[in-house]
């Protein structure tokens, strides 16, 4: 990757509410470039809010270039109609990163807390606490969906660099 | 629309295959333009194959123009876990038909199958038959899936014709 670092997009999908944020990582350093949701209109059909999720990430594709993508694998809840609405907003969005050309990489969400806190129950504020930390910024009135973003995208750094550590 | 007549994209959507049908209506006639199956690798990644299954939506749009979709209303199994991955898919080939322009109107299996056979509880022998009869081919050897989503496109013309015939 050489000196401009690496560029990873972490993404929280969701039909109502999708999180996003992109990191990049120079010199052990990972810096904030952007975060936020995308929202979609729930007055619109399913599909017009799906393509909504489609074309945001795309562009935040185009814009920030990364080079890896990471999305929270889907708690899966009991029950199958929430699954299956939750499975469109994540095919969207992974459609979006595949048809870019990105690889993504999945995390389910107790290892993105036991990568950032140690523990994979820590509560959200925890989470919100150390991804405010590493990435040197405070009080920034993020919503859940932008944190998780985030910290999906700073897990998957810390893996790829346990990964080259352990020689993989 | 005219004489040229209007041109529907009937999708079955799954991760592993996805049927799709093209079919135009001019004058009353249903007249069959494509049909056939997306068979992603499934040695592969899931974003690549959701990639696989966009990409080709959107191909088939860019080279037919349909002017309107129609997709098959996901039957919620009851385990969340195939709930999620048919949502995956869904949502990548309705994320297709919304970045261009293209309004999905969803049915269920069972409507499609009164609408054609006039039971819901229709066999798919007796699906493929009434729309081998409609599009006037035969011994056609398709598979349940791309028979499926010609049902579905022809499903969502008959729907419209009787929604104009009420005066809707």
């Amino acid at each position: 990757m050489g000196d401009s670092g690496i560029v990873i997009i972490g993404i929280d999908p969701g039909t109502r509410v999708t999180g996003y944020g992109i990191v990049r990582e120079v010199s052990g350093q990972v810096v904030l470039m952007d975060a936020g949701t995308i929202r979609t209109n729930t007055k619109k059909p399913m599909c017009a809010r799906l393509g909504q999720i489609y074309s945001r990430i795309s562009g935040l594709i185009s814009e920030y270039s990364p080079d890896e993508a990471a999305i929270e694998n889907a708690f899966v809840a009991s029950n199958p109609a929430s699954a299956l609405k939750l499975g469109q907003a994540r095919g969207a969005a992974m459609a979006a990163c595949a048809v870019s050309g990105l690889v993504v990489s999945g995390y389910e969400p107790t290892k993105v807390k036991q990568n950032l806190v140690g523990t994979g129950r820590a509560d959200k504020s925890q989470v919100a606490f150390m991804v405010e930390r590493i990435l040197g910024v405070k009080n920034t009135g993020w919503a859940n969906d932008t944190t998780d973003a985030l910290a999906i995208a700073v897990c998957h750094l810390n893996e790829r660099r346990f990964a080259r550590m352990a020689g993989k």
